[in-house]
């Protein structure tokens, strides 16, 4: 793919037709413009976000060694096989597979098929400054445009930036693992009462059951706020014998059918909509302000000097008028 | 001071003169009006910063119950029998003294030379909507402006605003208790680690020597990072009998010498003016942001219908040019 692009940079604008038709080498290239922040990608990325919204996004969450990519990796399978053309975006940096050697250390690739209708990606965690949230949006987009769905955002459950991530999908399901203490990691984390379905892995360890009471507990203490209408269902599965994972599917088609019905799809669009300006807005913001007029350190040689107050010189550096800011 | 504001309001810029002739009550106007953000009163605090810049500021902070507002008061009259004009702002929930009765309440006042060198204020800590430290400086340049030297900032040394207001000081003091659990309670604040000067309260209580050994340890640990040059002391001070008070206004002049000499007071001036200048412009921001063109529930419905894309609605919303952000 690299090799491809460096031959001949194609504008992006070109590539918007090609990942519309699904085209694979599209879709990682406006996948890898997204994540580097090209401003010539930009106007692309505006329209392949007018097409897309007919994806059903499924956040997967969970700390380290819960067993997440064990779990999509099973989800995969279990789409595919349905028929369906499912997308990932694994927002982790403990993730195991990168961006060349994606499905073989993923999937067991066991037909053509599998391998033509999963598109898995890893995104950088680092160097983001901020941008994280904003291109893995962006990378989810993409797919989504190109007609695939669901599309799995898997993101360790940690940082602000990943828990606003997968607060976009439409159904969160979070991954706990039994006897790794990750109930309180969880909840410490802020990542258990997102949750619209819980999976409880490694069903077959003994300490299982006592890690679905705790979430039962917790439920019962009201942990779920904001979900009045929907009882997250606790689900325990085995990934070394696929147990139960047809339950979970099953919960995530009946939660988007929930979210459908209730109302809640149209709140939760509005929501993810409002961060994704904001974030924007926010990074624009920086920007402008790093590369306002006379520069940040001249400005503040000034502050320090007292010849200009703090506002005076915030003002300068947006590039703002005085005056009409109030 | 109400009363009078009422019945004539003085523009701001009259109030300038005022201000650095010394007037309580134009002082206390000025104050009233950083807090509450007037536009009106923006070009006068303007002016007030650049006469700002020649008074010593200390900040105070920690943990609710640690003997913050005792050993503030005993500051007061020490720095005032010396024939120091002090000033205190008290930017803390638990306060004991409001806007009303001010100095009755927090100094027992043997004279009135006490009274009129003395200018204590408390600032509101809710409804600021991130405005909490803009003001609280704002009023230490007013105060600065008008002559008060030293000037104390008392806050309760919790939350990220405390923290940065009082990282504006030349010398922090951090308070601990003994037995109060201060230790962890402070660690974990971050406050600790700040601290020019640690002062250890309540020293007639025998748990007080634990307190110092556990300050000591952690310091050994590294716990005082970025002052290589300056061995933070810790005194025990007893309120109750004024000891060992003499030592601790000793070792604030010793800091403030230590800043000079070292270069190190130019360095926190820089920081705390790029903050400064960094919180203004993110508030005109949000400001400009929420006010934009068309408003932001027009634009959010408008991302939500995928008729624009987040980036567009973005610089609709900031009413920046499309194209000229990059």
């Amino acid at each position: 793919m690299n090799r491809s692009a460096r031959a001949s940079y194609k504008p992006s604008m070109d590539l918007v037709p090609e990942v519309l038709a699904g085209s694979r080498n599209a879709i990682a290239r406006m996948i890898t413009r997204a994540e580097a922040g090209y401003a010539e990608a930009v106007e692309a990325l505006a329209q392949l976000y007018k097409h897309a919204g007919k994806a059903h996004i499924i956040g997967i969450t969970g700390v380290p060694g819960a067993g997440k990519s064990t779990l999509v990796s099973t989800l995969i399978k279990s789409f595919t096989s349905a028929g369906h053309k499912v997308g990932v975006i694994a927002v982790d940096p403990s993730s195991p597979y990168s961006g060349g050697a994606i499905l073989g250390d993923r999937v067991r690739m066991n037909d053509s098929a599998e391998a033509n209708h999963a598109f898995v990606r890893s995104m950088a965690t680092r160097g983001h400054l901020g941008g994280l949230s904003r291109s893995t949006l962006e990378a989810v987009d993409i797919l989504d445009a190109a007609g695939y769905s669901p599309i799995i955002i898997e993101t360790v459950g940690v940082g602000q930036d990943e828990v606003e991530i997968v607060t976009a999908a439409h159904t969160v399901v979070v991954l706990s693992a039994p006897g790794l203490g990750d109930d309180i990691q969880a909840i410490k984390a802020g990542i258990l009462e997102i949750a619209d379905i819980h999976v409880v892995s490694k069903s077959d360890k003994p300490e299982a059951a006592a890690t679905v009471s705790a979430l039962k507990g917790m439920m019962a203490l009201g942990g779920h706020a904001g979900h009045q209408a929907w009882d997250p269902p606790i689900i325990p599965v085995s990934s070394v014998s696929g147990e139960r994972m047809e339950e979970l599917k099953a919960e995530i088609f009946r939660h988007r059918e929930h979210l459908a019905t209730s109302g809640e799809l149209a709140d939760r669009l509005r929501k993810t909509c409002r961060t994704r300006i904001l974030g924007v807005a926010k990074h624009l913001f920086q920007q402008k302000f790093n590369a306002g007029p006379g520069g940040v350190e001249k400005e503040l040689q000034l502050v320090v000097e007292r010849v200009h107050d703090p506002r005076t010189a915030a003002i300068a550096l947006l590039g703002w008028e005085s005056g009409n800011e109030e």
